[in-house]
């Protein structure tokens, strides 16, 4: 039975409890927040404390705080034996540092308060300094996830920015997708099944594949009355870089 | 019985044949395309031409061929009573202007030969130039979509520009993603499943309330650690504008 204590109160946090509560080799032991009122509604399911002098014996303490807070949550498990893992994706294990065995536990997906998750189809990124350590984050992750992958400092890091592109710049593009839709007296719900395909053809296609559009077929006339069309000069700029980064993409120059 | 010629032998076309084909108050009774070698698998099921002298008589005659060729096309079918139209996100009724009975009828969606669509679920955008032309594009687009919406040329070519953010930038921004995995030995697969989210999201929070990360935090030292790990010009380009107009977005400046 591999014993862990989760430090954190956010959404990473709490999907990652209900996700390890229910695997037999796990036990979740207890739950660490600033704040425990938060957590009032699993008071009858696990053992919680606001006291980092409080925290019980455990094989494995998962801090999922944001990462300014990491460095002063480690810092009261130096005394500890256990492995000592966050959840960042950029925080390097030097956050980490008073404690002797260190890792990451990184899950790549975006979590919300509201929204179920299946974390079988979470990738979970797993990091520690030796192999024995390794060993154990594979076993708690393989347990929750059905794609384990251990990857260097580095390597989540850079996952972590590519993160950025595909999930919040992507958003931004639907936020000014609906800005358009508003600006013209049109229902946002138009656009919804353009996106979800658009997410789905990567099932089929590369995104290089994939690519569609004015900008990909060095159609200038298009370009040009659609940079014209457009009112907002944020709107705009993001027309022109992103119809030149894809025109470069593909060998030709705006 | 409303009887259908498409022109063109695209996605489009094919996709919305196949649409079509399988309603009982519908017949297309031909397709016409330059070239009649694309169209050689629908032999058996359909009247095909490739000579604009030959198009039989029809109720509504559908031109979708690409922006440039509309004109070409409709010209061809200036004398004839029926009501034609194109399916262009961007071209005007103008482009149709020999005839007396013009419109459009513009599925809101990306095709792709490989992939099969399900057109109840795409959003059909109509417009015509008198009411019992609107009503009869109005019978045919709901014949095979539950989503028929009657717009304005104006508000067409605005949701074609939305449409380019949401799908073409959109899969753009997979690419880089999918850049950055590559030039750090990470699979894209890894993505994926975020990418699905951020999609799916949508039908639980609008775009405005589901921005996360950096910028909307405003979190300027994870700003400038990721603008610094960039390191291709256009990625990190991406990076400060759409950050900046995530920021402006949420009322801060960078």
């Amino acid at each position: 039975m591999i014993k862990i204590v989760i430090l954190g109160g956010g959404n990473v946090a709490l999907h990652l409890f209900s996700a390890l509560k229910s695997d037999a080799g796990i036990s979740v032991v207890q739950i660490y927040n600033r704040s425990i009122k938060k957590l009032e509604h699993l008071r009858n399911e696990i053992a919680l404390t606001n006291n980092l002098s409080e925290l019980v014996p455990a094989d494995i303490y998962i801090i999922a705080v944001t990462d300014d807070a990491i460095a002063g949550v480690a810092n009261a498990l130096k005394d500890r034996e256990a492995l000592v893992v966050h959840t960042s994706g950029s925080a390097s294990l030097e956050d980490l540092k008073p404690n002797k065995r260190r890792g990451s536990f990184y899950p790549l997906q975006t979590f919300s308060k509201e929204k179920q998750v299946d974390f079988r189809t979470i990738p979970i990124c797993i990091e520690a300094e030796n192999e024995a350590d390794l060993d154990l984050l594979h076993r708690v992750a393989s347990a929750i996830s059905s794609q384990v992958v251990p990857i260097s400092t580095q390597q989540r890091q850079a996952l972590h920015v590519a993160a950025v592109f595909v999930n919040n710049f992507t958003n931004h593009l639907y936020f000014v997708g609906s800005e358009i839709c508003e600006q013209n007296k049109l229902s946002f719900d138009l656009l919804k099944p353009l996106i979800k395909e658009t997410a789905q053809k990567l099932e089929m296609l590369d995104p290089f594949s994939a690519q569609t559009g004015p900008a990909r077929r060095h159609d200038i006339s298009t370009l040009t009355r659609h940079e014209n069309q457009l009112k907002q000069e944020n709107h705009k700029a993001i027309y022109k870089l992103l119809s030149a980064s894809i025109t470069t993409t593909y060998g030709k120059k705006l």
